[in-house]
């Protein structure tokens, strides 16, 4: 955790992924993020993966380092406090980030018109407010038809990673601060939404590929684990070790046909057909046909410890194949990585935690925090943001409209 | 393209993905982002895919809307001109997003001597310096593993999506900000690392995997295109159109149901089991081998138009699988969606591009801007921000420093 985002309070009130990644990244990065769930739990809240105990990994993940506050949102009551919580007066407050509905009771004409310099941050499925999720943008868009080895013909292969909610989760973050930097220049709230699909079908388009498929007026083939239009696929050790091996950039393709002793080779190739892979990756894709045999025999031939000695001083970009459970004991990654902290969550359960994914070697990176436990913080909220005495906070449990964890 | 980050101005030295796309989404956002590149073009300005020109339409679909000045950056003198544009004096630079090397001619400690409040957002493969690009840290977390279907063994699945790459650039367009927010409040500058390598594992542990793999001491299995812990997968209609249908939410299950005309056979289900569907995905999803026949029946006897019919009333959550081809042709998606623009790229291609992915219901959306030719503002630049005189402007000409597009 890193303490960049001083005096800024952001309420959330989100589910799943996108939404409760962008309160996580700002509430690392040093904001107060208070997050208002039903009482028992949104609809997240026992999602899978979950605990032996049956309490939600996932959510005790995505919620890292925010304040909690339990409330009855059935009742008008409760709305209405959430309401109050939203639009609390004070230079540090008036910021909002949820993936609630456009229209209802959290809808940014509501709330600005009881606090207008609000920022909201609303993500979204599609912009016209209909659901997506996803797997359904990404199957919209077109990556299943052309992930997976060509073998599988017309099969539709979804990826597992959630990338377009983390991604819109992050992008999210980002379009929050551009709205709260506005809201300092000129006073002036207002709501920015960030649908999934929009942020999918742009991504589509910033990589080239809606150009290219529109170009060529034909969809990308298959390609198994080559990448396309330079040199990277996976690899077979002769002690049976998988691996991925690039080249982009010049030094990394210096380094590879150093490494593995292909230089002869290479130039028996590049002479055959009249073309040099020094300097272009789309050359080398090209050729691959040529090149692929001649990398797949040398590597064959070695250990991975024996490569990995190889590669390292060369600069060759390349990577074993690793299980997460693999990826979870990886000194580098995990176990020495900086980033994490083994902390005890409210599952009960310990194990490491990342911070902020950043690392700024002039400030102090604090440890981690974890999740609340679902209304951990409901008392000190209603006494220190609104203001509440301990009669009035006494009265809110009475009632059943707030409950404490 | 939207006006949020009005008096910013952010020199960008990029190649590939994450770096380029944290700098389009500050140009989209309202930010002057001035790129300089070697003339003739860095090691990405070439890159697959191309149009049949030769042009670069990967490289013009992550530039857009950003300034260029080409520059000789194997000479002394070019490399001091580009150390004085990102240094030059005045409140609204200093401010600069790059992945070359951290050690180097533009290490953060070399420039900020020049210019102490400089913020630097610098991306990078491994914290390290050590190389990493999108699918070896992919391989490395261990992803390859759980795509795919079952039937696949043990063979490694590598995504196509650079999703490491995106994920990255928008996270480092947040942590930018975040430094450049601390900058105004403190007048202290500081150099921000993202590197991919801790991105990636990061996010496993954010999505409760890192909890999940250690908790039970095993990888998840290959699901195929079924969610983990959800009711959702892959179906086809009676006229042989696939489509991926979700139930997250209470009210995605019901319209599911209800559309399909399912409740009987879910009851039945539910009876039998001894369980209910209504409110826990988890239980959808453990009793997936029940629900799946009943669902792939329902679905396989309507077609695809009826279908969607059925499911948009009820505010079912599904796509059809399109491919990328067709989603180009898409009237949500691109054709009338508010955030493309059919524009002439430097390729000469015309084509639809995207501005920022969000909307602003209050704010005028500007058409998004093309990519710059290399060297396109060239002069300008000099003129503008480095104060040159034409004379100047014209011996570095002259003497090869600088080129123009």
């Amino acid at each position: 955790m890193y303490r960049l985002l001083d005096r800024m309070r952001v309420v959330e009130a989100s589910s799943f992924v996108a939404s409760p990644t962008c309160g996580m990244y700002l509430a690392q990065m040093g904001a107060e993020v208070i997050r208002f769930d039903q009482i028992g739990g949104g609809p997240d809240f026992r999602r899978w993966p979950r605990a032996k105990n049956g309490a939600s990994l996932y959510w005790e993940s995505l919620n890292k380092g925010k304040k909690s506050i339990a409330i009855n949102l059935a009742s008008a009551e409760g709305r209405a406090l959430a309401i109050t919580l939203i639009t609390a007066p004070g230079p540090t407050g008036g910021l909002f980030v949820t993936n609630y509905p456009v229209e209802g009771f959290l809808s940014h004409e509501r709330l600005s018109a009881l606090r207008p310099d609000l920022v909201t941050l609303r993500i979204m499925g599609r912009a016209d407010g209909g659901p997506a999720l996803d797997h359904t943008v990404n199957c919209a868009v077109g990556f299943p038809q052309i992930t997976g080895p060509s073998g599988l013909g017309d099969a539709v292969v979804n990826h597992v990673l959630p990338a377009w909610d983390l991604l819109t989760g992050a992008y999210s973050a980002f379009a929050f601060l551009a709205a709260e930097r506005h809201r300092r220049d000129t006073g002036a709230g207002q709501e920015v939404r960030v649908p999934l699909a929009d942020m999918a079908i742009a991504s589509v388009a910033n990589l080239g590929m809606l150009a290219e498929v529109l170009d060529s007026d034909a969809n990308r083939p298959r390609l198994g684990n080559q990448i396309f239009g330079a040199f990277g696929r996976d690899f077979t050790t002769t002690d049976g070790h998988r691996l991925m091996l690039m080249a982009l950039t010049v030094r990394q393709w210096q380094g590879l046909v150093e490494a593995l002793g292909i230089a002869q080779g290479v130039a028996q190739i590049e002479a055959g057909q009249g073309v040099s892979f020094a300097r272009d990756e789309g050359i080398r894709f090209e050729h691959r046909d040529k090149l692929v045999p001649l990398v797949e025999e040398a590597v064959a031939k070695r250990t991975l410890a024996d490569l990995a000695c190889a590669f390292e001083p060369l600069g060759v970009c390349w990577s074993p194949y690793q299980s997460m459970r693999e990826a979870a004991d990886d000194p580098d990654l995990v176990r020495a990585n900086p980033i994490f902290t083994e902390v005890e969550q409210p599952s009960g359960a310990r194990y490491p935690i990342p911070g902020a994914p950043a690392t700024i070697p002039k400030a102090e990176r604090l440890p981690p925090a974890r999740a609340p436990r679902l209304g951990e913080h409901t008392d000190e909220i209603l006494a220190n943001v609104l203001g509440l005495s301990s009669g009035e906070v006494g009265k809110l449990h009475d009632s059943g409209i707030v409950a404490a964890g």
